[in-house]
Order: structure tokens, then C-alpha cells, then sequence
């Protein structure tokens, strides 16, 4: 049973139950050569903390006294390991030796007789190099397989692989028909060739592809990924496990990995990893070791570089900067931008799963930053939801940037006399009223001075795009903020409280739909504002508080009467989230939805969404905040949906 | 005395001798405040393994007690150090207190008189608000009162300060006064208000500035730059020591530093640092912590991650992978892609210091990389020294990228037939005919398939300044190098002798500058290729062994009877190193020149060029590789100016 505990787009930390404990992912599983033990189990677990290994049943059963010894006393007892293991079933050798001997019936019931925690079906390896026929033939083989061992694992977990190679589509069917069957892990395979080649970008897409196809319910395992180079890019992407049979290999090689990529210890001219391997060596010191030695130290710098790769990632998802780290990451190698780049085709995938906000600001580095989700949903949110209150525009240009279009006026002052003239800032985000200037992430970002080509080429294209049929005036900024702060009080610019009110219509309509401010501002509006800082906190109408701004993110909280206006207006399952009869009471009194209550909600919910909990009548229950999308809410059996605010009498 | 022992363009590192010890550098010297110690100097250099510290003469002199206890023990025991000891002048608490009440003369004196290793000017900070007159005068007074301190500096060694705040013309102006003074160390001044405010890109600019006028036989202080953030950057420009107060002052406030930034404990979700002072703890053990304690903790962080960060570059400089590693770093914010990008603007005077080659290829990480000095060097050279061998030109563009300009023809098999075409390949560095593909950093080079908008428009541009009154052929590669191989097999293109000999020719020209192809091969010319591979390895003429073609960089190494036909061809100082005759027959035996004997050189040459050791008469002495450019070998004292790899007879 999976459950999510935080989640930042597709990456999640979640807690996976097994026989022998308890997987937190994002997880690296080292891979034990049954034959050739580089470290020792015991040692993965009392030194380097792994809670779960993974190791080759198809190996064991073909050596006689290793077969005997795990049917005998058992796997775990075998390995000296009381933690969670993970068995391969011989797919990997078939992609290296072209053939192996031995049925998936027979190799599923081995791994459930000698009690592995996770069994993997006898899938086929689908290679980069195929066609299509014959990679959608080994699929629907792949398949059968996996439905007969579902029929055969009992009380073993079972992994069942996507493959499909680099066809999309075979991989996103290969992952629903999968999603139907009693499997317990989804092993993305077939993955090794594209990685060994620096085939990034392919990779990309071979994991969006499997994404959108498997069920959010059971781990995603990027099966044979064991370098850290990818594993921020990988999390990213909603991958939970990892495995690595490269630490040992890579450092019987004399090559010390890094989340910048690989280093041999012939090319090295220092070494400066504090790794708990390397800290008391110097450069000198390890090229000194016997060779045998040498390789020990290096396969435990190797994983342990690895394993601190996942927490950090672990960290920046949970800082809201994994979009940061990744792009910082990708710069180790051309082929791993070619892999960011990529991300850009799946901008509208990744939006579904986009925060409304993040704790952390969107630090731009470099011309792929501005792909990323929160950009593009900013830009599909303007144009689907922006309604301009005016027709006669001024856009204002930072500093640097060139004014490009059709300019019919001069200096600022003198546009800001225009009757009824609106304010826009360009922006690399592409054009910014000033209405929505204290949102996530327009207000939250941080960009450099000097933009390059590719970002104002994108940027005039937005604004090619907004002003098209459109009049507008042109002025340029000297200090950005600064400037637009003043307007306000410029002569025959709005009134304060008409911009204040712009802003509620704006966010508003931005943050729950186009409709939303109609619904929510109907009759008379009045606005509360920070002392402090004059920025708007509550917003009124009737007397009723329908709304709080928060300072952080410029999003609106959700009151109830608020709450009342909007389930009035947008028909079911509109911004709700429908729980089951059971959870009413316990929501009525201010706690969380969890997942197996809900029973329906807003296919259009993104995390961080302000959400009504209702019941099956449509009765307001609770409001809270939405943790998952609606696919995550239906299908998790356990863990928080909705973190409610505020419960809802009858 | 200061010593390069290994460089990488601008960065270096280098020995300087002081009283108490040698300094490696690059190096960070924490800074000690006499008052309120957070290290001791002790547990600095025990611990550590500091070999220098700085500290602040002028508020130990103004304490009555400290004053006393410097001046009748000596700095060094008053600290319980016996490391180098440098000390500052109350400069910078006249930056932050508007005012000190001491005198030039007195503190100078004073500094000398209680030990120091290096001792201070008074110079005036200059704020980066003043006018152009103010800094002048102010730089004025500096360069006066360091004028001052050099008569009374008696063995102290004196640190003269560069100042002139953000006017180029200034710092340069004050860098070369600086220059002729008998001053030892040159920290660059008044960068504090600078660093502090995110200015990373003006920072650039002074650095460079101050470079362009420093002697460069002294280390350049970046006078505190205490954050990792900055020190790969300031390396790569020449900065060869820095300091800190900041692991403290940030410690007292929580926050962590990193090459990536800093974090603020209490917005941190988890700690993956592996520091000395870190690796025990985890985030809820440090923030369980005393505070007098976690501030010593954090403080310990910060100069463990800062030293670390000192090595990682040097490492990379070592490796040949600096520019990679500045370029990632500066993703850690966008202030610092605005610095990455303004080195753009300083591309001819990094080109002078650039190597012929270096070890690491060139790795691509974003649309800056192409205006780091190898690129910009083969876009110079290729305009200026490369001769095209036919005036039809077929162009190949590799897949994906478009054609642009005048297109005549059609496929490539169409163009290879056309009589004397010659062959050219669009890359991101611009046209490369096929004789340079096996050049530095042309086929040491790595680039995404998906390139940026600017670095095809900067492809683009310089495709059009080749094409300017050309007549040429487009085609499409579909994998660039094969197909460029394939090319000498079909019809109607030149000999496969005939491509080599170009080959020759456009290396040497663009190797040793124009013309020495003419006077290279003037003659029967052979070539020995390689049985392995078909590379070329040695050039003949009448058969005389003239040349050998390296493997890895694909220039050459000259040979005694290549250097004849250069030197008999060249005037001096072309090509040359021109040594002392106390020097000559230990060069003509093979050993390496060493820059006190260095009398003159060739202006232009780079570093790692192949060179002509010559006698006051020009008569050969040695052939080798210069390490240094002319300024370097001239005005160093000691270390190696050429390494030479064969001595002349008479």
C-alpha cells in the first residue's frame, strides 16, 4: 500500500509497505551480484542505512548450492539482510546473453518460494533497436506474463514492467494495462541501452510516456538507473526507486561517480569528496591501495555519492527547488540539456500536476526555465482567463528590453493620462497586468538582468500573441516596481480601490475559473488592507468575508461564504472534492479528507488547490486544500487528500 | 616571491613565500576578530588545516589590552597562531563607520611592528555611489598613502590596494601605479557593497579591470569575498586569495553557505551535507542545538564548505574543466548569469591568457559557453589566419539545423562533384572546414542536439560574415562525422593526399599564425600516418622530420628543423622565448627555461604554444611549450617559463 506524503508536481515522497518494513522513497536499491559480493548486505544496511537491496533470482536458481540455500533458510536468512529485497527475475541477462532458460512461471514461483519481498515477472527486454511490430508483440507477451504471475505470487509483491522501448504509445498502453493487474511495483525497463548512450532526452519521454499511462497508486522503479547524474531529472518525473549494479562496476573500472557525471581516477588531479568513503583519502592515497582495495572504496563512494544524490533531491522537492536543482543538474553533461529540453514537449502534461504555488521563488537558469510548469501555466491561464478591464493598453517595458509591436504613444505620463488606460508589464513570463503582479510566480521569481535570445524571443512572441488585434501604448520602466508603484498616483490613472478591486476579479477568476469573480464579488464589495504594507488581507461582500489574500503566494483562502457563492454558481464537481458518507462528520469537525473517503472530485483540481469538501448531496462539509489531482485522490487507499481549514456546519 | 606552478588562462596556482611559510593559493584566509572569536586560530589551522588568517589591526590597536599584548609578544603568540598572519588597516570599518581616527603612517607602522606577515595601506574605500571625481581622488590618496607605507613596510610584506569602485579606467589606472611600487600582495578593494547587493556582473567588470593593470608577479586579494558562490568565478578571472567573515556573521544568523547559495536553517526540510561539522547532525539535531552552539556549528559548515569549494575549483582548473564548473555554478543564481554573461564583454582580454588546448574537451552548458575564449580564439583565428583552398565551398549543416544564405546547389552528392569544391561544416562555433576537425576544441567539443536560440543565431551570424561575397553549396549531413569520412571516396572530390596536405597547411597557419605553412613546407613534403587510425602523426619535407601531429589536440609539436625554417622565416621575437646566456647550455641540454632567465618573447604568444628557446643572437637553443604568457615570464622571479622538450646543438 502506497501512500504519498508530499509531493511537488509528479516527484513524491511516499511511504511503501512491505513484508519486511516500510520503503521511503524517493529510494535507491543497491544491486547484489548473488556470485560476487562487492559489500556485504549487512554492511548496506549498518553503513550505509539502505533499507532495501535488489539482487538476480535468476541467478541464485541457477547455482546449485546458492538455489538450495535460498529454498532452505530463505532469501533474507541467505543474504544476512532483514531489511526489504527486491528480486530480478533473468529480463536483463535475456538483453545481454540474447536468451535465458527458464519459464516465468517457474522464475515468479522461485522468487515467492525463497520469500522475496518484490518478485519481477520474466518480461521481455524491449530493445531500443526494434521495430514497432516486434517491440508490441514482446508488450502483449510481456503481459500475459505479467497476468500469470499476478495469478501465481500469493503473498510476493510483484513488479511488473513497463516496456514498449521508445514508442510512446506502447509504453503509455503497455502502463494502463499493467495499472489493471494485481501488481504491486511498476519497473519502467528497457531503460539501460538509452542510459549507457547518453540517450537523455529519449529517457524523458520513455518515463512520461509510462507515467501517463500507471495507475499514481504503486511505486514507479527506473529499472537499471543507478547513476546520480539522473536521479534529480528521474525524480522529477514521479520516478520512486532506483537501482544500481553500477557502483560495483563503475569502481572495479577505477571510475568514481558523480551527480556531475563520472570521473576516472586517472584523470583526476584531486579529490575533494567528503563522502563518508573518501574523507580520510587523498588522491594520492587511493591510487596507493592494492587494486582490490581501491575498488571496495570506490564502490562505497559510489554509493554513497548515489544515496546522498536521492536525499538532496528529497530536500529540494520538499523546498519547492527540484525544478532549480534538475536544471542545475542537466548542465553536467550536453546530452542531459538535451533531456531538459525535452521537458518543454511535455509542458502540458507536467502542468496537470503543477502546484498553484511553492514555498520557494522560481530562480530562472537559463532559457529552459522558462518551459518549466509554472510558466506555462501562467501563460494558459492569461489568455484562457485574463479578461483585461480596459481596451486601451500600456505596456511597460524593464529596463534593457526593447519595446517591439505597434506603439501609439509616448512617455509614461502621458499614457497614464489616457482615460481608462490599463497597465502591463512585459515579463520573460510573458505580458503581466498589474493586477496579477503579487502572484506566484510573477511576484515570486527572480531573473537576471541580461536575458538571452531564446527567453525575449519567447517573450515578444507572448506579446505578439496578446496584441494581437489590440491597441496599445508602449512606455519603458527604469526601475520595474518602482515605477508601476507610482502609477497609481499619476493623474487620471484608477483609483486605488478600483485597482485593489481589479486585482480581487483578476486572482479571482486566475485562481477558480473564469466566472469565479462574477459569482463570488455580487453586490457590495469591501476590501480590508495590511497596515503594513497596504496589500489587500480580506475581501467582503455584503459584510459576509468571503476571501483572505495570502502574502506569500497572492492566492486567495476560500471562506465559507465564499465557499457558498462559488458551489452556487459552478455546477458539481466544480472546485469540489466529494466525500463519502462515512468522512462527513469527521471533515464537519475541521479534520483532513483522506483518499479512501473521496469519491469523486474536479478532474481539474491541481495541488495546492483551495478545495469545498461536499458530501454526495453537494452540502458543504470542510474547505481545505487539495494535496493530489483527482487520478491520485481515486485511486490511493491511504494517506491525506484534502488538508482542511475549516469544517462546515449544517 | 611568487611562483606559478600550474595555470588555466587567468586562474593559477601559485607558491608565495612569506615569513611564516608558503602560501598555496588559490587560498581563503578566515578572518579572526580579535574581540570575539568564534574559531580559535588554533583549532584554524589544527583542525582546519588553514595556513593563513587575517586579522584586523585596527581594532587591536584601538584595545588597550590587545594593543599591548600584540606589541611585547608579537602578533603570531597573541593569536596562538604560527601560520601567516595578514592584517587589515581599519579601511573597511571606515566604510562601515564613515570615519576611523588613525593615521596612514601610524597603523602601518604599527602592523609592522607587531609581526604581521602582510600588512595593509589605509587606502580609501571607494563606494560604488561616488562620482567620477571623488573615486579619483580617493585612488589618488591611495596610491599616496601606499606610496607611504612602502617606505616604512621594512620586512613586512605590504598588501596595496587596489580601489577605483565601478569606473574601469580607475581600477586599471590604479592597478598599474600599484604595479610599480614595491607593494607584495594586491587586493582588489571596495567589492563588499558590490557582493552584498547581488552586483556579481559589475564585480566582473572590476575584477578584470584591476587584472588588466596588476603586475602579475604578486597574488590579487579579492578583498572580502567570503561566499562559495563567487569563488570559482573569481578563480577562473585570477583572484588568488580571499577571505571571511561571513562564515560567521552568517552562522549568528542561521544561515548555511553553499557553492549553491545560502539556506536559511529555518527554511530547510532536511540537511544533506556531508562537512566535517555537519556530517554527525541531521536538521532536527542542529536546530536542537544551544544557539551559542549551533552558531560554532554552522560557522564550522561555512568554512568547511568554503575550503572545500577553494579545491573543487582548483581541481577543475587542474582538470581543464574550470569554464564548465563556472558556468554551473553560476546557475545558482541569476546575479551570477548576469556575471557569466558579462564575460563576454572581456572575451579578447581572456583570449590572451587562453591556452592552445587543454586536457578536458569542451563541454556545452548553455548559450554562454559560446563566448568562452576557445571559442571566441577559433572564430578570430579562423577570419584571420585561415586560407580556403578552393573558392567553391560545399557547406554541410548537421541535422536538424536549417540552411541559411545563398544556396547553390543541391545534394551533397551533386556538390562533391563539382571540380575543386571544398568542404565546410556548420558547428556551433561557426564554419569549420574539414582540414581543422581533428582541432581544439573543434573535435574535443560536446554539444546538444537541441541547441539555444542564441547559439544558433550567433551560428547563424557568423555563417553570414564567412558567406560575404562567397559562392557556396548547402547540404544536410545526417551524421555529421560519417559523412564528412565518406567524402574523400567519392568522385570527383580531392586525394586523400590532397586532404592531408591541407590539413597541414591550415593547422600550421593556424597553429603559428600566417604564412608558416609557406614557410614550413617549402619543399618535397611527406607524411607518416598512423597504421591505427590513418591520422596524420609526422610532416617530412625533403626529408627532413619538421613536424608531429599530436593525437589529442590535433595540433603540432615542432621539431628542430621546423623551428629552423620558422625562425629563418619569422623575425624575432616571433615564436620566441629569448633567454640569458647564463641559461643557454643548460636549455641546449634539454632543461626547462625558467623565468629569471626569460630576457624577451614573442608578444602574442598563448600559453601552452609550441616555442623556439633562442640566445641573445636568435640562435636556437631548445624547443619546448610556453606556460606562461610575456608579461609572466618578464616579470617573474621563479618557476617555469618553458617546458622545453628537446635542446639544440650548435
Amino acid at each position: 500500500m502506497l501512500e504519498i506524503l508530499k509531493r511537488d508536481g509528479l516527484a513524491r515522497t511516499c511511504r511503501f509497505e512491505t513484508a519486511h518494513g516500510v520503503l521511503e522513497t524517493p529510494a535507491l536499491l543497491p544491486v547484489i551480484n548473488p556470485r560476487n559480493i562487492t559489500i556485504e548486505p549487512r554492511e548496506l544496511r549498518e553503513r550505509f542505512g539502505f533499507q532495501a537491496l535488489i539482487t538476480n533470482s535468476y541467478i541464485i536458481r541457477n547455482h546449485d548450492e546458492l538455489r538450495e540455500r535460498a529454498l532452505k533458510q530463505g532469501l533474507h536468512a541467505m543474504l544476512d539482510f532483514d531489511g526489504i529485497v527486491m528480486t530480478d527475475s533473468g529480463t536483463f541477462q535475456s538483453h545481454m546473453y540474447g536468451e535465458v532458460e527458464v519459464r516465468n512461471e517457474d522464475i515468479v514461483a522461485f522468487q515467492r518460494d525463497i520469500g522475496t519481498d518484490i518478485g519481477t515477472v520474466l518480461d521481455i527486454f524491449t530493445e531500443p533497436d526494434w521495430g514497432l511490430e516486434r517491440t508490441r508483440e514482446a508488450v502483449r507477451v510481456t503481459l500475459e506474463r505479467t497476468e500469470q504471475a499476478a495469478a501465481l505470487k500469493q503473498d510476493m509483491k510483484l513488479a511488473g514492467v513497463v516496456q514498449g522501448s521508445i514508442f510512446p504509445e506502447l509504453r503509455t498502453e503497455c502502463a494502463r494495462a499493467l495499472s489493471a493487474l494485481p501488481v504491486d511495483v511498476f519497473p519502467i525497463g528497457g531503460v539501460v541501452p538509452l542510459m549507457e548512450t547518453y540517450r537523455f532526452a529519449d529517457l524523458v519521454d520513455v518515463i512520461v510516456a509510462s507515467k501517463k499511462g500507471l495507475a499514481p497508486d504503486r511505486p514507479v522503479h527506473l529499472f537499471g538507473a543507478g547513476h546520480p547524474m539522473v536521479f534529480a531529472l528521474a525524480i522529477l518525473l514521479g520516478c520512486d526507486m532506483f537501482d544500481s549494479a553500477s557502483y560495483a562496476k563503475f569502481a572495479r573500472d577505477g571510475r568514481m561517480m558523480f551527480p556531475e557525471g563520472t570521473k576516472h581516477l586517472a584523470d583526476m588531479r584531486g579529490l575533494d569528496c567528503e563522502c563518508p568513503a573518501c574523507r580520510d583519502h587523498t588522491l594520492e592515497s587511493l591510487n596507493a591501495l592494492p587494486e582490490e582495495e581501491r575498488s571496495k572504496v570506490l564502490a562505497a563512494h559510489n554509493l554513497f555519492v548515489s544515496q546522498r544524490e536521492i536525499k538532496v533531491a528529497k530536500h529540494a522537492m520538499l523546498e519547492g527547488e527540484l525544478w532549480e536543482l534538475v536544471e542545475r543538474r542537466c548542465r553536467a553533461h550536453p546530452a542531459l540539456i538535451d533531456a531538459l529540453r525535452r521537458l518543454k514537449e511535455h509542458r502540458d502534461f507536467l502542468e496537470r500536476y503543477e502546484p498553484l504555488s511553492r514555498d520557494g521563488a522560481f530562480f530562472y537558469t537559463g532559457p529552459e526555465s522558462m518551459w518549466r510548469p509554472a510558466a506555462h501555466r501562467y501563460q494558459k491561464r492569461y489568455f484562457e482567463r485574463y479578461q483585461q478591464p480596459s481596451n486601451k493598453v500600456c505596456v511597460a517595458f524593464d529596463e534593457g528590453e526593447r519595446p517591439y509591436g505597434r506603439v501609439y504613444a509616448g512617455t509614461m505620463a502621458e499614457i497614464s493620462k489616457v482615460a481608462d488606460a490599463h497597465f502591463m508589464v512585459m515579463s520573460p513570463f510573458g505580458p503581466v497586468p498589474i493586477e496579477l503582479d503579487e502572484m506566484y510566480p510573477l511576484a515570486q521569481s527572480v531573473f537576471p538582468k541580461a536575458m538571452d535570445l531564446e527567453t525575449q524571443a519567447r517573450s515578444k512572441e507572448l506579446m505578439e500573441r496578446f496584441s494581437h488585434g489590440q491597441e496599445y501604448g508602449i512606455c519603458l520602466l527604469y526601475d520595474g516596481q518602482q515605477t508601476i508603484d507610482t502609477l497609481a498616483t499619476l493623474d487620471g490613472s484608477p483609483s486605488s480601490f478600483d485597482i485593489d478591486l481589479a486585482r480581487v476579479k483578476a486572482v479571482a477568476d486566475y485562481q477558480f475559473g473564469k466566472g469565479a469573480a462574477t459569482l463570488l464579488l455580487d453586490g457590495k464589495v469591501g476590501l480590508v488592507k495590511s497596515k503594513n504594507n497596504d496589500r489587500i488581507r480580506n475581501v467582503l461582500v455584503d459584510g459576509e468575508h468571503i476571501l483572505s489574500m495570502r502574502a506569500p503566494d497572492g492566492f486567495f483562502t476560500l471562506r465559507p461564504a465564499g465557499a457558498r457563492r462559488l458551489r452556487k454558481g459552478f455546477p458539481s464537481p466544480r472546485l469540489r472534492v466529494i466525500v463519502h458518507v462515512d468522512s462527513v462528520e469527521f471533515n464537519r469537525a475541521g479534520k483532513n479528507v483522506f483518499c479512501q473517503f473521496v469519491q469523486d472530485c474536479d478532474p481539474d483540481l491541481v495541488p495546492m488547490d483551495e478545495v469545498m469538501v461536499v458530501d454526495e448531496e453537494d452540502e458543504l462539509v470542510a474547505i481545505g486544500r487539495a494535496l493530489l489531482v483527482k487520478e491520485e485522490m481515486c485511486a490511493l487507499r491511504k494517506g491525506l487528500a484534502v488538508k482542511v481549514r475549516e469544517g462546515v456546519g449544517v
